[in-house]
């Protein structure tokens, strides 16, 4: 059971979209998953991510008031946003890893890093 | 520039997380990034992820009549939903590696795959 | 019976903001509807919402192949979403009515009518 | 100018919906307007409601220290996700203001009024 000791150091964005694409393969589901239709579905598991969410005020960084049940929960519901995401990627026909680091570096170049306090001198 | 090469095969879910930890950090945003704020955020994402596609009537899979320029913009808009995505994450404390293979692994046992259909005996 | 007869012709938003506001007067929910806490609960409403056309592809004005069940549906998520938005104006202290007007003559202004094709001169 | 005191207690659905109806016709958009088109349009708008609040933290009932101007922002946002929706449903042939009003009633019936607390005896 190596898998379960699988997670964020390991798991690349194109593992995801094999398991995607060999899932729906077996089901017959490519048939679905056009780029609107996975749109859709992303949308549908955001507002699945944003109920657990809705009632509980200003949540705290780490989510220290929360039960075991309720996190694996939410890891559930940011997964299937994930898993669609990746999937509608892969259908559009682009290199979300690619396309995510690229943006890194746009968005490096849009706010540069804040010149730290000078120092004053003596 | 080996950066340019890197994609979906080598981007793991760490090195994204890493790299919007040092980003936030780098600019004293962290106090910024509470769970709904960065879920609101993603939101907003998601918004100009379907802005891109509302008006287009159904879309064919690979994009065959989209410009090269609007498959770039694509890509960012996909990239700016897996980014707050993984940060998200992170914020909570959730591995979304671990979490997304849970949940294929629970989605094959919700949806089997189907038996072939059978061959006809003589 | 007169209620049944009410419909779009009848039914003001300031009918619909005093029963949000009466529904959650009478329950004691005006403590959970902070503007933040509705918006999210919006937010799940627009993913049940999407996710009733996720898997359909493109549809057709009027939905003429749905099923009686489906349009009733449709109708109580799309009434979902319209009720959060109308708390969420009231709790925010927003004129929705007074604001949409105005956004239709923002609108008329930035998309001005085209000219009509030009007769052609003898 | 008596249009300018007109709000949330005279406006009817169907004053929007005529109003979409027509703002469509005089630009020749009727083509445009598919219901996953409206759909996707509708979450733009939900994003860009979204992006005003994601970045505040928990947001005070009547929003008593935004700045005019963000109300003012505001209601723009809120209108523009009021009037996909009216003009989606008006599309899919769904009357808005009857379907709202149904699905309050079945609300109350779904979540009843608490008794009060009762009167210790003596």
């Amino acid at each position: 059971m190596t898998e379960v000791l699988e997670g964020d150091e390991t798991v690349t964005l194109k593992v995801l979209k094999q398991k995607m694409h060999d899932f729906a393969q077996e089901r017959d589901w490519e048939r679905h998953h056009s780029p609107r239709n996975l749109l859709l579905a992303l949308v549908g598991e955001v507002g699945e991510l944003s109920e657990i969410f809705q009632w509980k005020g200003e949540v705290a960084k780490g989510l220290p008031d929360w039960k075991e049940e309720e996190k694996v929960h939410l890891g559930e519901e940011l997964s299937d946003v994930l898993l669609y995401l990746v999937r509608l990627s892969d259908i559009c026909g682009i290199d979300l890893g690619q396309a995510a680091l690229r943006k890194i570096r746009l968005n490096a170049i849009k706010y540069p890093i804040p010149d730290p306090t000078p120092t004053p001198k003596p």
